[in-house]
């Protein structure tokens, strides 16, 4: 054995003799999550774990608010992150989120030897690789069970319980936001006012994009896929389509495809490539994906040797990232340790051969038909079947063709040259179409 | 620290440096299980682990086999069990199934500083506490991912992901038999023709009583309780019921009832009592564990701060078996550790508070209604709905009545005063109804 590893085994000899004590712990951030961690260790007192600090911007409100009659009297409140960083609590627990400044607060604590919880899928999507370099350097931790599906045990149980399979695709619903407007509108009722019921919630926030334009998705698919896939994807080379494009009209003629529709967060291992996407998509309602409602995550994990394993919950709220974050912190006090198998990084493309649901509005015209169909075999494109339900007017027609599988770049070409057409009223909707490929024996 | 702790933690960190070379695996049972544990190492390559020994009965039959060729040509076959008790390899994978001879084997090479990973249900089920014991005695780990739902990693994403939780209750698939058996059922088959056809396909054993009497599933809820709800049971005290006397004709009643029948592996903390049973049950469509089918296997798991937590995949078959076997090697290759918390005996009952559905076949005579009503209200169980699908002869009539939630042994005792009535042609079906408690937003 080299003296460099000896050192660094009586290193986590005494980092586990520190675990075997009560680890002291700092939340920064006493929002809903905050709140809930507190009120979930209070509820449980778990053995060696005891939390010492809370550090929040006007702090005095927090301290004084209903949400904070949980928290033990013996609690240090602060504004000041100074009061954190150079105390001697062991864990650092960050329910901020975003970048700056705490990106640079956690290095700190890193070098510190403080170890990190922490729940911001932002962060960890993109500066994860290089945070959990500090963290191994200085022999401490960082765990982010919380970043990603809330209160659904998805990383740790693809980590530790997956990890020997090979993992070849993933496709989760992620963003609960967008799951609460979809299967909102599937019941039949339009985005707009979806949206703002969302937004009056709290489930979608006054600028709605982060969630219904894909970022929020995509940052934790990113992270899946280097817990699952163990490839190191950067999350913006990672293909994204809003849903704000999709209307009621859609949801009908999905239905009539036997499908539902979902903002499906998509990777898939192909070579060195990694092929992923977020994107509304029509489901078919046998998949699993279908099943999801309201604000809940699911994530579908593909496994060479396993097959499907399907893992589902509450992605969001207070208690049940809560639950992620106080299994992430027993997990420190515990001084556990995970599965880690080689992480590379990888190329993305946003292509997937896939068919595809074409839905356009035009003022109906002889030889429209035939100038869709035109464009579409000038590509290479075949037509499935083509939907036009009845009560629209002429003036004003909403109809739908869909294609057999072929590439995401083929169909954009063809949507281009059909986009052009004198009759399109608005630009034409196109979504691919999950073929479930692991199906029930 | 008491010097007894600095050992143990010097212990801890010998076998940390002895985990951070390559591990010696020796097999013991080369079935459908054990060969695709050697497959998915031999196609996987995992850094830190080497298959060296395995141990089968007849072993020259199975190194002849078309299964061995994944296996390297270095690898010891035996007969012997001394050849791997006696030998340098670090961890003993059993995949024998039974307790004897398998839990003295498993306790001689715990003993002497080898750690043991299981797939074996009945031996963790009933000997899992004081294994663990002795493995913690020795220093070494006693892991079995693979002891409940195959490929999907219930244990670790619960173990892992839900310790900050309080899961208060357990509901699962988890015998395929069972499942495939009345998932076929419900597309109209009869249990005889579909029991043979799973007993062809290797599903179910020539004697299926293990699997369709309960006694399977009973053994995996027990590990699931020990693992979620920290409560240790006595498998032989939770109570099972048959599916082998659901027939065709009560899916028939199930569908007008928007349900369908599955068996269902129920635990749910009650201070330091546990409900607990493994029955045939009425599960409404809307529930997950209605979207299972064939040999898949689902565990949802129910906390006070998360809500339901859904997992499922396959739970059964070589391959999907062989990724929990495999990500348990590997952990232990790694010197992985898991949360642990408490776990304390627990006494059982299988009271449940529920609706139930009671099939009757009568030979009708007036007053057959009166009498069975007259003994649910001598009980004090109001009856919800009566139902009764035409088509059937007068002289062997089928009906159902269901009734609103009561217990068990409520039900229990009109049901033995009303299988008594002389109308009645066979004994007659009763059934809980499962209630969905965590709706999707």
């Amino acid at each position: 054995m080299t003296t460099k590893k000896t050192r660094a085994m009586a290193q986590s000899a005494a980092k586990a003799a520190k675990a075997s004590s009560t680890v002291k712990v700092a939340l920064l951030g006493f929002g809903t999550v905050g709140s809930s961690v507190a009120r979930v260790l209070a509820a449980s007192k778990f053995p060696g774990v005891q939390l010492t600090h809370i550090f929040n911007r006007n702090v005095e409100q927090k301290r004084t608010s209903a949400a904070a009659k949980s928290v033990s009297a013996s609690v240090v409140w602060t504004e000041n992150i100074n009061d954190i960083l150079k105390s001697d609590v062991d864990v650092v627990v960050e329910l901020m989120g975003g970048l700056n400044p705490v990106e640079g607060w956690l290095r700190k604590a890193l070098v510190s030897g403080k170890s990190v919880v922490t729940a911001n899928k932002q962060l960890i999507a993109y500066r994860g690789a290089s945070l959990a370099k500090v963290a191994a350097q200085h022999g401490v931790q960082l765990i982010h069970g919380a970043a990603v599906a809330g209160g659904v045990p998805v990383i740790t149980g693809m980590q530790q319980g997956l990890c020997g399979d090979q993992v070849m695709r993933l496709s989760g619903i992620v963003n609960g936001t967008c799951n609460y407007i979809l299967s909102r509108m599937e019941m039949g009722a339009d985005y707009a006012t979806v949206l703002a019921d969302a937004q009056q919630l709290g489930y979608a926030e006054a600028n709605p994009s982060a969630d219904v334009d894909g970022y929020d998705a995509r940052a934790k698919l990113c992270i899946l896929s280097r817990i699952a896939l163990h490839a190191e994807l950067d999350p913006d080379a990672v293909a994204t389509q809003t849903i704000s494009t999709v209307e009621a009209i859609d949801f009908m003629y999905a239905k009539e495809l036997n499908c539902t529709i979902r903002q499906v967060s998509r990777a898939q291992v192909d070579g060195t490539l990694v092929h992923a996407r977020v994107a509304p998509m029509l489901v078919p309602l046998t998949s699993p994906l279908a099943w999801s409602h309201g604000t809940q995550n699911m994530v579908v994990a593909s496994g060479r040797f396993g097959g499907d394993v399907v893992f589902s919950g509450h992605g969001a709220g207070g208690e049940p990232t809560a639950v992620a974050v106080v299994s992430d912190l027993l997990s420190v006090a515990q001084g556990c340790k995970t599965v880690q198998l080689p992480v590379r990084k990888r190329s993305v493309t946003g292509e997937f051969m896939a068919p595809h649901y074409l839905r356009f509005v035009v003022d109906d015209k002889p030889g429209i038909v035939s100038a869709i169909a035109g464009a579409l075999a000038k590509v290479g494109a075949n037509i499935d079947s083509l939907l036009q339900r009845p009560g629209h007017p002429k003036h004003r027609l909403p109809f739908v063709v869909t294609t057999e599988p072929c590439l995401t770049s083929t169909i954009e070409k063809a949507m281009n040259s059909i986009a052009k057409l004198d009759c399109m009223l608005e630009r034409p909707l196109c979504l691919q179409i999950l073929v479930p490929e692991d199906k029930p024996e």
